[in-house]
């Protein structure tokens, strides 16, 4: 038998002495969560480190990504190779694996990016979504673990981390973990200063398995742990725990969470525990004991690697899990794009919701959340809902929870197998942006489908009327954001979001109707990021440069400037960042030296890119209105004859 | 005695025949709640229409603010002037105070823009917060009101509306009140797709009073009031209702929330219910008790207007309700320079805690509210816990729940008499970011202090840099962004952020060290949103442009420069948004002809604005990594030698 105490002091030791020697960390999580953690390793947990990426591997989440140490010195002593003792020793330096916070790097062990509370927990509720769709897909003999979170009391007090809890327990998520670690103390000190809620009933109200503990228990644990593995709800451990325990001078202190470390701490935490090792040495029975605990992973995923080797969906199972699109995939592309042109004028979030049915068969790793919208949003019409009694359906009615649901879109591309799009009002980005600049760091696929883009939304108004949104995620490093101009270029956004595994798309798209602007023949032109869908012979007289359902204003501008001897040039631009990437020739030629008109129903922030000083933008200048949308469009000057005055004068 | 339910009637009758006559609205909500409002209305409410501004009155919140014609039609039939029957029947139309949700216009009773779900109730807590405080400092006799919340589902299944509950719970809010339309209905249909959860027993368990209810049932619904009222928790009252009751075709079905209305509809309304009244007409003898309703206010009201007028703190409740500076406000702005100017080099979040401490004495009204980062932004020094036992202090221990922070804030400005600041790092101002453009977009005055703004916050790494943010709250309208280089720009951003009743201010300070690089006597330069710092004599070969600590950057590397024979100009631009309300002339002598250079350690988006193709930027091309500050800065090439390097180049 392992010695479970011991090992637990391992995490102890590997903690205080990777913050000791990088001059700060956080030490509160991996000292009072390491009997928890190592009971885990030792009992439960189904991985293995030879093979960091095996899809059935159990996913660990810490949520409490600042106890970060808590999970390098996990992969460390089971047998992770990426996590080195150099790598510990360079603990929260450049380059270095250990970073400050976990960072996704899932050939390390480290399955996603932590540390905004909240965060994890609700992409864990995704990774067991996840789970639960693949495992009704492929059988439990390919697709049968579970997800662990680690999570401290800032997640828990979190809305995201609240709404995490709700949509668990509705879709009786019950392979899924929470280990919160109850130590009473937060960054202001114990938590009796923000909060007297009775956490474990109020998980009880949402439908979990509820279990009280000492967190420094591993018998307790242990069973604790069995026990959550035959309930079929979501479980809930209330590890009740000492911070920085085994530190004398911290432990159960505010300090504990995050106080700088004296050499003199880690002798008497040495002293008090018995513990003889140097510094980053593990003794050998203990790191035996260790290398030992995940050994049945190994052989759990030798069986699997011969039910995958004989079953027929091999072939399947790797392409969902790989990400790949399938063979074809140029051809169903085509055929999106023959959806769209068939489709009589009609909002573009129709548009993406008559493409996200067309891919229904084609792409059936596909899985569409989608919060409380359906009706208005389109994109349920050929799914079923993926419920507690349904795992095989693929859309989930999350709620009116937008947040989770964008930090469950990375948790599913973080598990992998799956293709997570998300479904709400643009509005409601805002709701979501922390967990999509998660996917956006990460790197992470995943579609953002918006409807009501724009004042186009119409009376109800400028809560609900985006105007910076698109200029506020822009802004975001490493996130594609669309605005297509019609039906076309929707289906064109969908076949570029679907070949991205680097990052997140964002696609703004309209309730307004949207006349198509071009045939969709030929070239994916979106994939230029902006390009000239009318040019102007032989030589131009000004530039109209428009996203969305403005680029139609453009075109009739276009038309009536024409008809006045003025020849102006129509630029699509339906995502700038496609266009920033273009070579600099392509660009130019596009853009070209005659007067520009930025046109957009939103700010003039970030246009400043495309206009120069004595261009023209026509959009917005302030929030929005109350009417419907036709008269806000004119009520707020963003016309055609707004266009041609404009031309006008520039061209004059 | 009134007749509660003709009264009730008459809120159906009134949102059926606006909804009709607008061709579209939300009628769901006031026909579901009408008995409830009426009650609440003849009942218990204590307003005043003919003083709707009168500091003591009951705030009424519409959380569910899509069902806007509830609050129009009782404030109509209450007695408000601005909502005339022309008001009603130009509902959702441009100029209309009966906008599609309810946005903000206390002359008519509308105490706060409401409609993206949750912000509402979450504004209601720090209306609840704001009472009490006030009450502490000013005795009952002048402030003892209550804070009613109309809320739907949508509201209680946001993060944001669990944070709520969870430190409304542990504050023991006991004026605060839920009016929940549990109708079971959402827009997806059953609320059943979505939330299983026990909400009643989710409430008890952050310590509610709870009780649940017929909605329809009058004598019920008072009797549930009254308890509410005696109750020293805060209260949930729980009402079971049909949605769109009295529809015969609608009620209690997924259509009743908004499905278009009919003609047929109305008239089927009038037969079921036996209302014989033409539309927008209310028959004389249920426009009496309606009239009446709210008389008791008026007789409350002139009680407490003897009180004012006897009391020696009249002067002083006044200046804090009109949220007047006091009269020697410039003597103390000057002081605050002083203590800016006396601060060691430090960071600038240290300098704005220095400023919020130097205020507490004199500015009383200031509330500070803080998500759990007590220590690393120390804004708490002079200042005692606002608690569920200590309604004095004037520092709210809002825990992990910045979304809700964001919402008190705006509540709390919007209750009037206290000053909100919002004190958490910049990266949480994601996750307040829709609270946050609610006040923007309301106008109201609030301080958002945010610490730790860039690659500054050191190992913790890029989940916690902000390299976007700065851009995407420039992005926002009416958000005043200041990121000042050191403790006197902190000390006039203060001040600028004080005088200003328009609108919210956010602050971007820093964790790591900023030297001074002004002396702070004379002009307030803030206000001019950017100003020359160093000029360069005879004429300018560069113009360097900088915010927060890379001003100082830009100082050190004029002096090289200047070695070099190349003559720089340093200008700081603490806040773009007061630069662009300067004159051209103005802007034009700050930016010069000069070739420029940027510099700011975050992304270029924006900058476009002020620096021209051939000009340079320093800073940020995606996310940031972990390790220390001054490391980053080096990696990132945000340094003194950057800046000379390009200097040479530009100006070589």
């Amino acid at each position: 038998m392992a010695d479970i105490q011991s090992m637990a002091h391992a995490i102890r030791f590997l903690a205080i002495d990777a913050i000791l020697n990088a001059g700060e960390g956080h030490q509160g999580v991996p000292l009072g969560m390491a009997e928890i953690a190592a009971t885990l390793y030792a009992r439960q947990l189904k991985a293995d480190p030879a093979d960091p990426l095996w899809p059935d591997r159990d996913r660990v989440v810490l949520s409490n990504g600042h106890g970060s140490m808590l999970l390098y010195a996990l992969l460390h002593l089971s047998g992770y190779e990426a996590v080195t003792t150099e790598a510990l020793k360079s603990f929260r330096r450049l380059g270095s694996v250990c970073a400050g916070h976990p960072e996704i790097e899932q050939h390390a062990g480290i399955e996603i990016t932590t540390g905004l509370l909240g965060q994890g927990i609700a992409s864990a509720v995704g990774m067991a979504v996840a789970e639960a769709r693949l495992a009704a897909r492929f059988g439990s003999g390919l697709v049968d673990h579970r997800t662990w979170a680690f999570v401290g009391d800032g997640c828990l007090q979190e809305g995201i981390g609240q709404e995490a809890i709700s949509l668990a327990g509705h879709l009786q998520l019950g392979k899924l973990t929470f280990l919160w670690d109850d130590n009473h103390i937060t960054d202001d000190g114990d938590t009796a200063l923000s909060i007297s809620e009775d956490v474990p009933a109020r998980f009880a109200a949402a439908g979990w398995h509820v279990q009280s503990l000492d967190g420094h228990d591993i018998d307790t644990i242990s069973d604790a742990l069995e026990a959550a593995c035959a309930d079929p709800r979501p479980s809930l451990l209330a590890c009740r725990t000492r911070i920085a325990r085994g530190l004398p001078r911290l432990e159960a202190t505010r300090g504990g969470h995050s106080a700088p470390l004296t050499a003199q701490d880690a002798q008497e935490a040495r002293a008090a525990l018995g513990w003889d090792a140097p510094p980053f040495e593990v003794p050998a029975a203990v790191l035996g004991d260790w290398r030992g605990a995940l050994r049945r992973g190994a052989e759990v995923r030798s069986a699997w690697q011969d039910r995958l080797s004989g079953t027929a969906d091999r072939a399947e199972f790797e392409r969902w899990t790989s990400g790949e699109l399938p063979a074809d995939w140029p051809k169903v592309a085509a055929r999106l794009l023959g959806v769209a042109q068939n489709g009589a004028p009609g909002p573009t979030i129709t548009a993406s919701g008559d493409v996200c049915d067309a891919l229904a068969d084609t792409l059936p790793e596909l899985m569409v959340l989608c919060a409380d919208l359906e009706a208005p949003t389109n994109h349920k019409r050929a799914r079923t809902a993926f419920t507690a009694l349904e795992r095989g359906g693929s859309y989930v009615h999350c709620g009116v929870r937008e947040h989770l649901m964008g930090a469950m879109t990375g948790g599913i591309a973080a598990h992998g197998g799956l293709r997570p799009v998300n479904v709400t009002y643009l509005a409601f980005a805002d709701y979501e942006r922390p967990a999509m600049r998660m996917a956006a760091l990460m790197g992470l696929p995943g579609i953002f489908a918006f409807s009501h883009d724009s004042i186009g939304v119409g009376s109800n108004g400028p809560t609900h009327q985006p105007v910076e949104i698109l200029a506020s995620f822009r802004a975001m490093p490493n996130m594609r954001v669309f605005r297509p101009a019609d039906a076309v270029e929707t289906a064109e956004a969908w076949q570029i979001a679907l070949e991205t595994q680097e990052g997140p798309s964002l696609m703004a798209l309209s309730r307004q109707l949207a006349d198509l602007v071009r045939d969709g023949a030929g070239e994916n032109m979106s994939r230029r990021g902006a390009y000239l869908l009318h040019p102007a012979e032989p030589e131009r007289d000004l530039t109209l440069l428009a996203t969305g359902t403005e680029v139609a204003l453009a075109v009739a501008a276009r038309e009536r400037l024409a008809a006045q001897g003025i020849r102006a040039a129509v630029v699509s631009m339906p995502c700038w960042e496609l266009f920033e990437a273009q070579p600099e020739a392509y660009r130019a030629e596009v853009l070209g030296e005659a007067p520009r008109i930025g046109v957009e129903a939103a700010l003039a922030f970030g246009w400043q890119k495309w206009l120069r000083p004595r261009d023209v933008f026509i959009g917005m200048t302030g929030f929005g209105a109350s009417d419907r949308a036709e008269r806000l469009y004119a009520h707020f000057g963003i016309t055609v004859e707004s266009i041609v005055a404009a031309g006008r004068k520039l061209a004059g």
